[in-house]
């Protein structure tokens, strides 16, 4: 069973509004086990929207339009499929009636350019807009779905869930429809290479398993998904695989029911119910604005202090004033110092403090731009890593807290943080 | 000058993300006079690729492909573009060297198959990731024009502006580019209706002249395009009518060349040699990180306090343990304190308070989910803003830190604050 959408609005080719709707009906239509190959965008153009029909059809068995379905002289979706089709368009008295009352009922001026709202192909399912003024349609012909939605998010989410989905299930596709159920798994602490070398054979172990490797900002997702008749059916088909997965990646493994690393972080202080703060030099507060981001973060967090310059260091972190002097703002020495002074200052059981360049400027052959010091203090042990990051100066401070995350998870799991 | 966008990524088929690309590219393609008039989407997938490839050649003069540059073996663009225009694909030392370096670098273990982002097709301009490790390309080929970028948006985005744009302007397409020239206004302490309505008969006083609004987070945009030879003749053609605006709009208009709010309150603050601090709560960080996120921040920023609990804001702010009990944290006059304290511990000419609930707990009937104060001290005055904020945890901590900087860069423009 395949489907493809057609996206219809010059808006979106003018980038003057994002598609969501795309996303919306990938992800519905995978979850009903229905692939989609191809999504196409065109504008408000009869003869672009024929072309794009003629592909369509040729290759899926579902077409799904949405967008143009208003009263404009622009909403021409309706009409162009009519016209592929070689299928006529009239007005259905009930929904034109429909239609005018509720125009009555919102105080709204009619006039006549709406009438074409209640115009739909002979023999086609009018989909109900309860959110809106267009309806949508369900057409099948010659062996082929056709599907109508109209652009608003809202209105086409409604009918999707309310009149599409029984359409789809009962009516058209009830026989052809397979499940597929998929699972997320989340790591950090390695690359994307890295992880694909260490799972390389389970990849295409099992022909019905398939495995998808995503890279996201500050961490790597590994999508499994396997076709199911239930649930438990999937856990049990992919039970093993994910134990052996689970096996060769303990420390890098973090969230398995699709939890951010702030939120796991978080949870785990919770538990061990200690208290973290931070000392930020080039991060300026970002990584105490991640860890406040979590509601009910005032169980863990007490407070920080962003010390941008060397007399706040020292005045507010109590970093000793030889040791800037000696080893210079960015170095490791500071950056302990940073770390056990944010502990004391705010009676945190845990310090977490960074220093480093991100630059542009401020960059020496010494200690070059993306040089970065993250510094762990615990009850147990004070820590330091250097780092050297990539990219401009907001990807510098992000992977730098991306980074300082990795290494308080680390430490809250009791694996072993190395000094680098 | 035609366009079309092919977007590749199984993820983007199965709705696992969404395509801020394809709006990123074809906002920006508009605004050099570039028409898309399709956007297609395919999966990790050799044949559909090739087909779409086939499509959008016979359509268009200039073919921008993104996603599927990585390492692993469903990375497949540069492979199946290669084989779709019957070129070779072949590993050119200098680039295999910088990234085997920037693995070094990052202490990442290389693996073989990092090799193929390494790999371009002879005669290719090779276009920079300063943000990643997979470059991107630019083919001229039969007349016709290949971009090929890397999906992560923030890499996609700097190599598009930098590498992309050039090659485009100067090389592809310098003859066939119709002029549009556009510019921007951002305004901020008003909503999009109450500008439309300042506006109003200005919107369709000029028809040679467009004026599109946009509401961003924090602030509304109002781009102004004309066609025109010249950027000189652009200025002519819209001076009047800028002027206009400018005079309608004061105390709103921030901004007029792109820059951010950030940017223009850093710039500000430079010019006044004035320094800043924060002393916040529930932003917990987020606005220093804001203030920080300019390059040469230390010039005017030295340090920022995140006080979360009580004993964070008595001790290292000083606000006076009276004022907690009897107001309580959240609270005019302990935002008050906060400011004032955060310009004496750190010694800056201006603190700002930042104290509220942002949620989904700790609300009360008297002091709601949402209530937030925002306090300004500066050597002149310090007052402190009562604000009542819409939406989610995120969104009301974002709204805080807009509004900060509204206050902050009212005050460094001799606008009135008014106590609210």
């Amino acid at each position: 069973m395949q489907a493809e959408l057609i996206s219809v609005g010059t808006e979106l080719l003018l980038g003057q509004i994002l598609n969501t709707n795309a996303q919306f009906l990938a992800q519905e239509l995978a979850s009903l086990g229905i692939n989609v190959y191809f999504q196409t965008t065109v504008g408000d153009n009869r003869l672009r929207l024929l072309l794009a029909l003629q592909h369509a059809t040729d290759r899926a068995d579902l077409i799904i339009l949405t967008g143009g379905l208003g009263p404009t002289e622009d909403d021409l979706t309706k009409e162009t499929l009519a016209e592929f089709l070689q299928l006529p368009l009239a007005v259905v008295p009930q929904e034109l009636e429909k239609l005018q009352k509720m125009f009555q009922r919102n105080n709204l001026r009619w006039t006549e350019n709406n009438a074409k709202q209640a115009a739909f192909i002979p023999g086609s399912v009018i989909l109900n807009n309860d959110c809106g003024t267009a309806p949508g349609m369900a057409i099948l012909n010659r062996n082929k779905g056709y599907l109508v939605f109209p652009g608003p998010p809202a209105e086409l989410k409604q009918m999707y869930y309310h009149y599409a989905v029984p359409w789809l299930k009962e009516g058209f596709c009830s026989e052809k429809l397979e499940r597929i159920y998929s699972t997320v798994l989340k790591f950090t602490g390695i690359t994307e290479s890295g992880l694909e070398n260490i799972l390389a054979d389970l990849f295409h172990a099992q022909k019905e398993i398939t495995l998808a490797l995503y890279v996201k900002p500050g961490e790597i997702q590994l999508r499994v998904t396997a076709k199911a008749a239930s649930n438990t059916e999937f856990q049990e088909k992919t039970g093993a695989l994910l134990t052996e997965i689970r096996k060769r990646t303990v420390g890098f493994l973090f969230a398995e029911a699709g939890e951010t690393m702030t939120e796991i972080v978080a949870e785990l202080l919770q538990q061990k119910k200690l208290t973290i703060s931070t000392a930020e030099s080039c991060t300026g507060g970002m990584l105490a604005a991640r860890l406040t981001s979590i509601p009910g973060s005032s169980a863990y967090f007490n407070g920080s202090i962003v010390a941008y310059n060397n007399s706040i260091k020292a005045k507010l972190l109590g970093v000793p004033q030889e040791l800037l002097t000696k080893f210079g703002a960015v170095s490791k020495e500071v950056g302990r110092a940073m770390a056990e002074g944010s502990r004391k200052m705010t009676g945190s059981a845990v310090g977490i403090g960074i220093t480093g360049i991100a630059g542009p400027d401020g960059g020496t052959a010494e200690k070059p731009v993306g040089l970065v010091y993250i510094a762990l203090a615990t009850p147990e042990y004070t820590i330091c890593q250097g780092h050297h990051f990539n990219g401009d100066r907001e990807a510098i401070r992000r992977r730098t807290v991306s980074k300082a995350q990795y290494l308080l998870w680390r430490y809250l799991k009791n694996y072993a943080n190395e000094e680098s």
